[in-house]
């Protein structure tokens, strides 16, 4: 395979990269603050992957060094999507769909063993099992056999999605991914204009446009019933038919739109950051704060959405007893509410980041 | 069986009687004005028995009969226990016993049918069937069959029930009952002290000893738990050990103290009526609705309370589908939300009723 960003440095691992920018903020380029931004996250980048490699059998730490190599990845590739005019866009756009892939093929392992652990800790809290004079760690039958039926079946994903994970770190197609991180860690393939233009005046325009990508997404929500407490909105689907197999379900057609403010709202954080780094004292913390919890609300929406589906998805297993069945269906139920819970309070923080 | 209330006129229904006090409302005495509303009350009882009795193979007109019939019961019920030390307590004491013993037997058909509903409705709301493009009154095979075991399951405690309220209101205990009623709507047996005492002096006193067993039973509820939205307290024991025969669910043992609550705002509400009453121009109208409202909160905290149990109950059925227990699991866990989304409803209408 050759390598698909053109001229490339060794794959070596540079020691120390400089984050910060030294050029005083007034007159610094767009470039220059770019670059620096995406060198420090391309050394973040090229750090975890060393971790990676060094943490040989300690399970934690392979994880760890998956989480930070996930997190650079994707800080890399939103950063270049919002400020992607002033980058060389033939080698940035394909760095940044191979970034994209990567993400996706170690994020599920985390994303499976995450499940698995909302939907235990919520089949304890069902259960009355946390600190009830009821017996605290005793589940009822129908609990238990959900929760082995759903350790099973999500265990078996997240084995799977390890496996995965590992054979994409090892394949010649990381390689290259990684020997064009090397690159940007060195000096970012940048459009020519961006040496010129002062970055107090290119970025804040493209992080306006990311911004009203974002507001536009979010006004597509429906923002006026999730603000009201209870409404019941995201379980209207709960015993909806289970669909064919050429459209989503309806519980994913209600949640898409959220998802996709989800996503927005990181890209939006992200932008964000490089202005941060570089307005550093003009920075406006409050607004970082808020995206960060508008973000997580939304993170909470779609990890209970996911969980949801995989309880309606293990009481379809062929031949559970009736016990286990209904206790997926009061998980199911329970996780919907978590969905409606998450857009309330996101509905709450997004009153604050808008005004 | 002898008339348990004493010397009794004839079980006639008087054709009118008069429900406004004519004393002016300065003036008036305790006894007067209690007199004047029972009266009212004792009147529309006996009216409602006679459609009752009228109302034959009219199932509709019966059932409305009966729910008038248990309208005013509960009412002379709620006042006398209230306004307690005005009567003869001897004979009261006694009628109430048997107007509470009334009340139980008729409500129970008409509580069955409207859990029935409830649970029809939530099926049909949680399958996206109405109006969803998915198909408007298709139901999955999970919750078609879980409306149908519902349904036998609840339509039989229902016939049972209206056997029952047959039967009883043709026994002779209904028939003393019947004349303790008339006796009421002629001439209530009051303490000699009733009729020295003046209304606005002695029916504040009264109502204020309820309103501080109301303060005191809504004080021991956590209503600041109820208070944030999307708590996830009510469905705590969603999955709890079905509990051995001597103790209650631990989901009844968390509502009880709320039922508790939902009895004395009732209380509240009926002493307040005699109270608004007596003082036309001069009542609280806001306080009346701010009651009314809490009240209609907690009951459907009830009726959400107790259709989650059928459900439970249901799902308890030997030998029912997967399919058919899962989907009364949701429901169950629907029911327990409606619980929570009550209990925050309460808790809201509670601070303006309280300040």
């Amino acid at each position: 395979m050759t390598n698909p960003y053109g001229p490339a440095g060794p794959a070596g691992v540079p020691v120390s990269v400089p984050v910060s920018v030294s050029v005083a903020a007034g007159t610094a380029t767009a470039g220059d603050v770019l670059s620096g931004y995406l060198h420090g996250q391309a050394a973040e980048f090229l750090r975890s992957l060393r971790l990676h490699a060094e943490s040989g059998a300690a399970a934690e730490d392979a994880s760890e060094a998956a989480r930070m190599l996930r997190r650079s990845a994707r800080r890399i590739a939103g950063v270049l999507h919002v400020y992607r005019p002033l980058t060389d866009t033939a080698w940035t756009d394909q760095l940044r769909g191979e970034l994209v892939w990567l993400t996706g093929v170690l994020g599920r392992e985390h994303a499976y063993a995450a499940r698995l652990a909302r939907l235990r800790g919520a089949l304890h809290r069902l259960s009355g099992a946390d600190g009830e004079p009821d017996g605290p760690g005793t589940l009822t039958v129908g609990a238990a056999r959900a929760g082995a039926l759903l350790d099973r079946q999500l265990s078996l994903a997240r084995t799977r999605s390890h496996s995965a994970a590992l054979q994409a770190l090892g394949s010649s197609r990381f390689h290259a991914l990684a020997d064009a991180v090397a690159v940007l860690a060195s000096e970012v393939p940048l459009d020519p204009a961006a040496r010129d233009l002062l970055a107090r005046e290119a970025l804040p325009c493209l992080v306006e446009q990311t911004q009203r990508r974002l507001t536009d997404a979010v006004e597509t929500l429906p923002l006026g019933v999730a603000g009201r407490p209870y409404n019941a909105e995201a379980l209207v689907h709960g015993l909806a038919a289970t669909p064919s197999a050429d459209s989503p379900p309806a519980e994913s057609r209600q949640d898409a739109p959220w998802h996709q403010a989800r996503r927005l709202i990181r890209l939006r954080r992200y932008a964000q950051e490089v202005l941060d780094e570089h307005e550093q004292g003009e920075a406006e913390p409050s607004l970082s704060v808020r995206l960060l919890g508008a973000g997580q609300a939304l993170d909470r929406h779609r990890d209970a959405a996911e969980a949801a589906a995989a309880a309606a998805s293990a009481a379809r297993t062929p031949r559970i007893a009736p016990a286990t069945a209904y206790a997926l269906g009061v998980l199911h139920a329970d996780q919907r509410h978590e969905v409606e819970s998450a857009r309330y309070a996101f509905g709450r923080i997004w009153q604050r980041v808008a005004t």
